[in-house]
């Protein structure tokens, strides 16, 4: 037996994150790589209290087909929730399965094979992963300190008249850099200038643990061009798959076509849940407890890293989930990650981030779903490994 | 504003279905058309239950990302339960959210622009939509009373050389016929020599009223080429979307980073729902219960019809959700649809059905989802429809 795959698998091999996350499924790993939240902060007790009532009292509509565009209830209390988030009216909102999915929808909406996407370099691999699958070119754009530059994304928009410009606004992934507020305004009129809808994908918006929340882009946006992906992963919970969209009613209609032919819809248990979640008001102090702790591990892990080799250069996010390092320029992390990992501590190498690839001195790690224990272990034995390389 | 879609949504509108849908939202509405199950085929209270329960045992794994591959105590009893449905051994499963994801990622996996699928016609048309957004061509084979005619399969096989054949073997959608045993050995034999993936779409498998169950296409299948598509949409609840795939471990691992990119993974606590349904031994009581109802449903309908106006005609499934009617030449059911809804009842338009529309003259309707006196109720108001109309 021979089956011709589709043309859109030519050069497409599995997600590394999820390769390493198979090579590191040992007990007594410490694993900086993934993007997991601590298992302290996943609500089971009142998803537990929550899923049963929710049965109890609305479950044979929770059971029963449901409509693409979502939940009734979980669609009402969605709007507010995205409004607050988003500071703006929002037009039209579809809750997905996932953030990931939201992705999928817009290129699906969007990309026909050769279009471009502008991404951020680095950027998110399971993102760039889902835009490759819909044979787009990617077209990195550069960013300093402050995120992405806005003469390089001007030109490149000129340039490549890309059909989309994915970014990561907050505590971006894999950097966990943070876009300036006074960046925000002007990416929003160069999408209307060049007609290019961009995707804010910002799942670690309430992860902020120093400075100030800026607006997003979508509150700056007159035209309609950008559209904003939010996610619950990160907040309550990644295995329930719940996330959204907030748009433009006309791209979101199309993204509903495309959700029809996709999954049909979000399990409704899952919408009532998160609903549910938020109309106990459970949001806000559920978060605060995490980004305490999240706060914690983060600072922990900087202060490990002032004491890494001379040459290593690294992040210190305001937020999110992940620190970003350079090491000394001739260290290759892809091959050091077998060291690392007979040292039982893992990460994902940079590489992997980058449309184009290189960067091979670069590394992500994550720091939510380590105790501070295992984080003063686990950097302690990865300089270690860096000590024994130089 | 003036988004530029892809052209993969060219020509493309809803789903019929889905508009239809909301048209008849109206508390009075009798409706044959989707295919719910009925209300008290919803198992809401072991649901709450369970789903209390296992987020309780497990919630930590539940809430936290999972492997695409799926959560591993219901990949355990899905490779049993598999095992037990398709009557042979299960090389590879993937659960996938809602059976309609398993066509998306058939179809992601196979399908470059261009590509034929040979499909029955009249056929399921969410499936037909998600092929249309793969810009596969759509290649109609004819059935007879028993299913798929061989001799018009070879030929078309031979003829188009597709990459997939679509079939829904067991009281198909929309038709409710169900492929003779003698035919299923040849498919696979048909799909070896030609070399074409058979996607045996199965929802409706355990929902049998009559005779016996014939071997899935799966069991005859030597090389490979056959995947299995089942759902626990009909028999436990839709609104978890949970569906499984079965088939060649080669062709499964292209579906699973397809699933990567689409939405990571099944929602765990719907897998884990489903994993302790099958465990606790519910579902043969549960498909008992809901079968012996639904027999019942399907009788009462039929009877209806034995006094619809001379030149109706219309199939008599041995089971599942549908029954498929042809009205005299020359009744139009798309513009009778009107009248049916001004009279409290709804069904669907035979024509979306078909792959290259036409046969205005037929009819879907579903008894799963409607009374012993709302059938009565319904098939009188829509024989005083046709008797108006003729």
């Amino acid at each position: 037996m021979n089956i011709q795959f589709a043309r859109r698998f030519d050069g497409i091999s599995g997600s590394a994150i999820r390769e390493i996350f198979k090579m590191i499924a040992q007990p007594d790993m410490i694993s900086f790589a993934g993007g997991n939240p601590s298992p302290s902060a996943l609500p089971d007790e009142a998803a537990a209290r929550i899923a049963a009532q929710v049965l109890r009292e609305d479950g044979k509509r929770i059971l029963q087909y449901g409509a693409t565009e979502g939940y009734p209830p979980f669609i009402e209390s969605l709007f507010a929730y995205a409004k607050a988030q988003l500071g703006c009216e929002v037009p039209a909102v579809l809750p997905v399965t996932g953030s990931t999915q939201a992705m999928d929808l817009l290129c699906k909406a969007l990309i026909d094979p050769g279009d471009a996407i502008l991404v951020e370099n680095p950027s998110f691999l399971g993102n760039l992963q889902c835009m490759r699958l819909y044979q787009a070119k990617l077209v990195p754009v550069e960013s300093d300190a402050e995120g992405l530059r806005l003469d390089a994304l001007e030109a490149a928009m000129a340039e490549h008249h890309p059909k989309m410009l994915y970014t990561i606004p907050n505590f971006q992934n894999p950097t966990g850099k943070t876009l300036a507020a006074d960046r925000r305004q002007p990416i929003a009129e160069l999408a209307a200038k060049y007609g290019v809808v961009v995707a804010e994908d910002d799942p670690y918006r309430d992860l902020r643990y120093r400075g100030e929340t800026a607006p997003s882009i979508k509150s700056f946006d007159q035209e309609g061009w950008v559209v904003f992906l939010g996610s619950f992963s990160k907040i309550i919970s990644p295995g329930l798959r719940v996330g959204y969209m907030a748009g433009d009613p006309g791209l979101i209609r199309k993204c509903v076509m495309g959700k029809q032919a996709a999954d049909l819809h979000t399990a409704t248990l899952n919408q009532a849940i998160v609903d549910r979640f938020i109309r106990e008001g459970l949001l806000p102090g559920h978060i605060s407890r995490i980004s305490a702790s999240y706060k914690q591990q983060l600072d922990t892990m900087l202060s490990e890293l002032e004491s890494f080799p001379r040459g290593t250069s690294f992040t210190r996010p305001d937020g999110g989930l992940f620190i970003w390092v350079e090491l000394p320029e001739g260290l290759d992390t892809k091959a050091l990650l077998e060291k690392a990992v007979a040292r039982h501590v893992a990460y994902v190498p940079g590489t992997h981030f980058y449309a184009d690839g290189g960067h091979a001195n670069t590394l992500r790690l994550n720091f939510s779903n380590s105790s501070i224990e295992q984080i003063h272990t686990g950097m302690q034995a990865l300089r270690a490994v860096l000590e024994e390389a130089l």
